[in-house]
């Protein structure tokens, strides 16, 4: 009863219902995650815009930006930061991102930080809740800010419509190279803090990289901004803007939604599976023996896993 | 036959019988499994080492210098470079880490690069595999260096006997943030370059946020080294030593490698798992039926993968 009302209040646009449901969806609240099966369908309308780059490039105070650029429309806006986690204590690494905000009071916007929680593969789950959430509360608008790098930023990417590579003047040769590697997945380019040294050193570096890219159609700009001298902030929404049409006009908003739902359900298969056979290892102790022979050298790790796949399988 | 062969071979310490059952595993060669299935009861010798910190620390310097000094001693070594690829070319990003290398031509030292394939999970298998290769090769250390921050790179760490993280001065405030948030996997502490300005202060800071740990009887020790100018690079051998005698001494060695097997076994049951979906979408249009489904709304993404999960119980 509680839960219908919640998911009412969802469908109407109301920011507690939405904290509340992302909040029990996190928990793995059973009943919330029926609420999220039966309002499905109401899903889809939003704009889903991946911002990622490496530590330091300013996405926060960007995306504020550009959230506050998108509510003179009128447009209503989720932010979701996704903090990576301490694997170890559990705990938050890059603080409070809501606390960080000046946007927090505005009703028409919506945010949240989520925690990685440190374990393999179970990164998606909250944020894709957290997303399916808020495209039901009804923003127009959904921004996932990741800190570039990890495998699992990569993959929370890949749920984006957009992905907006944020950099900034003058890193390490280092970093410069992994940059180069999460290059392809930038729809816009950023260099942000473009008042520091060597931006257009940057800019020029990027489309020169780009020139090696096959692009579908659409090159990717680079633009020079300053999140916090408020410049580029308008040129970053056309293209945004720009990029959703262009892709679907040409079909590839469809392909790219069908890639990314395919990913999110083989992610979600593969997190019941490994809660399956943790719950297994909780009711017997037939696969803590499995481990024990193992590392006691009666078994192979590969024999292993062929008989707790078999138990998966009962 | 030659498999067989191959077997011998890498017991009697050969190290192009390595470098070749490293690739056929990585390739997922059946046979090459077999081999390592036989002869997994000859691994569990070798100190494991992870060589781990933000990029720009001059991680892959200070390995081959801590392996320069432990050859003195006649100890073999392998190194296994943990490469990120990139997710969308497949390409390595950080370049030959063995063409980096000057210990190439020692016949005691085997060192391979290893790509993380950029899929979700699936890094830890090459690379926990190469680490058994080494370990039957006759290897007394094996070095996993990776490139800190990502969800994948503390789970390659979790490998490890002993975690060496290196550091340097003055890195921003953002990296110190991540760095902070990857602190407590350290059972060693490197600060590199310590040539540079800052590096008392990176030590403070690091012996700060120490104490603020518990510590189970080792408070891990903070080294300031650099490896180009080949100092300090004694002490941190000597207290890779002092880190494992501790750790068998107090039990820890035997917890911790039984946890690391534990790992490694879900690993392999994940990919096995993901391998199996992927055979069954190949060999029907079932499963991707269901991604359809969802896609246009006709089915919610939680119930597909209900129904992925009956198929792979079948």
């Amino acid at each position: 009863m509680l839960n219908l009302e919640l998911a009412e209040r969802l469908l109407k646009g109301d920011k507690r219902a939405c904290a509340r449901l992302i909040s029990l969806v996190e928990n793995e609240d059973k009943e919330a995650v029926d609420i999220l099966k039966k309002l499905y369908k109401h899903t889809g309308n939003a704009h889903i815009i991946g911002i990622t780059g490496p530590p330091g490039g300013g996405k926060s105070t960007l995306t504020d930006k550009l959230a506050k650029m998108l509510r003179k429309e009128g447009k209503k806006i989720g932010i979701i930061a996704v903090d990576p986690t301490s694997p170890f204590t559990g705990g938050s690494i890059l603080g409070d991102r809501v606390r960080m905000s000046d946007l927090t009071t505005d009703p028409g916007v919506f945010i949240r930080s989520m925690g990685t929680r440190g374990h393999l593969g179970g990164l998606s789950k909250g944020t894709q809740s957290a997303i399916k959430v808020l495209d039901i509360y009804g923003a127009d608008y959904i921004f996932v800010e990741t800190v570039g790098v990890g495998q699992s930023e990569v993959d929370i990417v890949k749920t984006a419509d957009t992905v907006v590579m944020v950099m900034v003047p003058g890193l390490g040769d280092d970093i410069q190279a992994i940059k180069a590697g999460v290059m392809e997945i930038g729809d816009i380019f950023v260099v942000n803090k473009s008042d520091l040294e060597g931006a257009d050193r940057t800019a020029l570096e990027i489309e020169m990289m780009l020139d090696f890219k096959k692009h579908n159609g659409w090159r990717p700009p680079v633009i020079k901004a300053s999140a916090t001298e408020k410049t580029g902030i308008d040129n970053i929404i056309e293209k945004i803007k720009n990029h959703k049409n262009h892709m679907v006009k040409t079909g590839q908003f469809h392909i790219r939604r069908e890639e990314n739902i395919k990913l999110e359900i083989l992610n979600l298969v593969k997190e019941k599976l490994m809660t399956m056979i943790a719950k297994k290892s909780n009711d017997s102790n037939e696969i803590d023996s499995l481990y024990k022979d193992v590392l006691e050298k009666r078994l192979d790790p590969y024999t292993a896993r062929d008989k707790i796949i078999d138990l998966v399988k009962k």
